[in-house]
């Protein structure tokens, strides 16, 4: 075991392995969840739950009234994050988790996030109804402000517990409006001065389980219900802000003209035509915010701020294309005449996740008869940060054409079921073996 | 005097001709007035007074006060046009009408339209301190709604009072949040249902004249203090809906994706393109709004409204310009797998002004020894809309480098002063010469 990796648990008794019977879910009650965590949203198309906001904290609650209800123990952090615990048989064993994230992107679906979180809390009651007592402790997860959107920043309930993010960024890290993320947090009820009491022990966990929705249209092209994540997408994540000069679009001839739209226009096919370059073959650029002011029809743009959003699964690669981005934006910039200036608001490594856990998921997969492919993931999770400390292993059920982060996300509640179902036999498996290989260390193969 | 042209005054007095003594405009009051409208707006930088708010209402509120100070009989018509009316002295002679508008764009400036509204509201107090007493009557007029900012379509009090508008037109405009033009009317008291009304009546007009800020930096780089407007561009404007599929950035492949913010980054550099075209010289296009959604940094951009604007003082370059952008606009959404679809927000041609009013006007800056020069009017104004139905005559104003609709437009107190004495030479001698030449019908020379 690597001096990374988690404790050897307390007793390793030799249980033998085999389907966790019984432990069947239920898909009116995935259904009921997911039904009823999306009525938590914003007006407007599809779900907006933004990070740090009531409505998050009103699905958190959600949840915990689930958890609660099978007697588990429920707490939320200093940050959000809300943690329930089955208790195991054996004292002092670390724990086996699972969970995912319950904040959405505006505008975006039902299921990313939350069907990792119903998953779970699933497999608590599948547990507790059917009497399977673990020895090692159950805690289900819910990650506060797992997406990006709001702040730029995306899994920060998880970057916290693993140490990625303290108290100094939180005030640092801002959305649209100007509001940083520790005032946001403040105004529900949260404490992101005491950002490091939330830091997780990495004795206490023995590996973190993530369900989560594809995202990609991967398993249903091969018409596969399942994935394991052996790769996570880095990301690097650019503000940029273009600063010309405003004036009328009548009065002002096209050789006077300083407009910073013309030359974001530039940048977002700039981001495109490097993604398409064979040269950067596998990244991923996207521009997916991008404001104009004043943003009036007869005024030239001032300003522009856009967002860009650069994902490889190689980390040399990825970086590079930062590089060439900012340096022709740099170049376009000086050529128009435009001011150009750029933050960084986040940029994580892509990251393997240890071959030991995937070894416990594709076990799980195969002793419940579920066709499966080992695969990669395009998307950031919560996981990817949870490795940092605890080995950490991924679940995909497919995602309908391949749409997330949109009203027509859609993963049907017996794909999702039978996702759960592996989850539960992971669970039960992990809790027999009791102790990871010596490849299960947090940093293993990353 | 051709048919379409205003009928003579009743009496011409050959009451001699030259500067009209005395009627020296006091910066001091201009500034007053520019200083209080400018307290009318939204919160933010510049001056935001939108069409068919409450704000627009309470700037003619202000003008109105002031001109019934004087005596003048003031009425709004159910559009929200404010007129005042000095009386004159042979029954029955039609009016000299002066003024503007007070709405602005977002984030706009303090002079824009105000700036011509005060010169016409100082001219009214030059006349009445003095004891001046005119043969016509001297109307002060304060269109409404002449951005087209916030509905798409410029000019709407001075198009409906010509007749170019309609009770059904103010049913269909649509700001970005739906609400119709004859709602927002609506909510501040106006009746849209009775535009027809507010319709003036040729026989009741001598002319109009508009003092207006350039918007545009020939004045200044000319150093000079007057422009005499010759021509007037026509402007075509657009919105254009770009519909792909929102999706995640890191889930889909780039060959997978259908983004609309990438193909509407296109026609922004196409429409500039076209202006840059040897074809097109003189043609100005500009895309000044651009809307994206979701707007999310983790989301590819699923619609893009943008909205752009076409103008030139050649009316046919001007639908060539259009026509040549729609078609490439097209082609791109094709070749991209982008739903495409158009909206022509307004359509209005080049309007070459009266020449026998320009000269007035040229005559009114010699007498009042000020240096000019005839010039093209870049922006549309309300005298384009006038024109129609009453011979129409503008006298712009230097703008500080160049800028307008932005909070660094600028023309000093003085400036502004030095064209109002010009404009109240030219009412004057307009009063006095009693009626234009032949040239002088409405349509005269367009």
């Amino acid at each position: 075991m690597s001096p990374a990796g988690p404790p050897a648990t307390t007793a390793v008794a030799d249980r033998p392995h085999g389907p966790a019977r019984g432990l069947v879910p239920r898909a009116g009650r995935l259904r009921a969840d997911l039904d009823h965590l999306a009525t938590l949203t914003e007006p407007g198309p599809g779900v907006t739950r933004l990070a740090f906001t009531e409505l998050e904290r009103a699905a958190h609650r959600y949840a915990a009234e689930q958890l609660t209800a099978l007697g588990a123990r429920v707490r939320t952090d200093v940050v959000g994050n809300t943690i329930a615990e089955l208790p195991g048989s054996v004292p002092g064993a670390p724990a086996i988790g699972s969970g995912s994230h319950l904040d959405s992107v505006p505008s975006g679906g039902r299921f990313d996030g939350i069907a990792g979180v119903v998953a779970a809390v699933e497999v608590a009651r599948l547990l507790t109804e059917s009497g399977t007592e673990l020895r090692h402790p159950y805690r289900v997860v819910v990650f506060a402000a797992e997406e990006g959107a709001r702040f730029g920043q995306a899994c920060t309930g998880s970057r916290i517990v693993a140490g990625l993010t303290d108290s100094a960024d939180l005030d640092r890290l801002t959305d649209h409006e100007g509001t940083t993320m520790a005032e946001a947090m403040r105004s529900v009820g949260l404490a992101p001065d005491r950002a490091a009491e939330a830091r997780w022990d990495p004795a206490d966990w023995l590996a973190f389980l993530e369900l989560h929705i594809e995202q990609g249209s991967v398993l249903e092209s091969s018409d596969l219900p399942l994935g394991v994540v052996d790769v996570i997408s880095g990301s690097t994540r650019l503000e940029i802000t273009l600063s010309g000069v405003a004036s009328h679009t009548g009065g002002t001839p096209m050789h006077l003209r300083s407009d910073a739209l013309a030359a974001a226009a530039e940048l977002v096919l700039a981001a495109e035509s490097l993604a398409w370059d064979s040269r950067h073959h596998g990244t991923r650029a996207t521009v997916g915010r991008l404001e104009v002011l004043p943003g009036a029809l007869t005024t030239i743009p001032g300003t522009v701020v856009l967002g860009v959003d650069v994902r490889d699964v190689d980390s040399a690669r990825q970086r590079a294309t930062v590089r060439e981005f900012l340096d022709h934006a740099a170049g376009v910039a000086v050529r128009r005449g435009v001011g150009f200036r750029h933050r960084l608001l986040a940029d994580t490594s892509p990251v393997v996740l240890p071959a030991a856990l995937r070894a416990q998921l594709v076990g799980a997969a195969e002793r419940s008869g579920t066709a499966y492919r080992v695969m990669p993931s395009g998307a950031s999770h919560d996981s990817q940060m949870v490795n940092r400390v605890v080995p950490a292993g991924m679940l995909f059920v497919p995602s309908r054409d391949g749409l997330s982060h949109t009203p027509a996300e859609w993963t049907s509640v017996e794909q999702i079921a039978e996702g759960t179902a592996v989850l539960a036999e992971a669970v039960v498996g992990m809790d027999a073996a009791g102790r990871l290989g010596p490849e299960s260390a947090a940093d293993g193969g990353s």
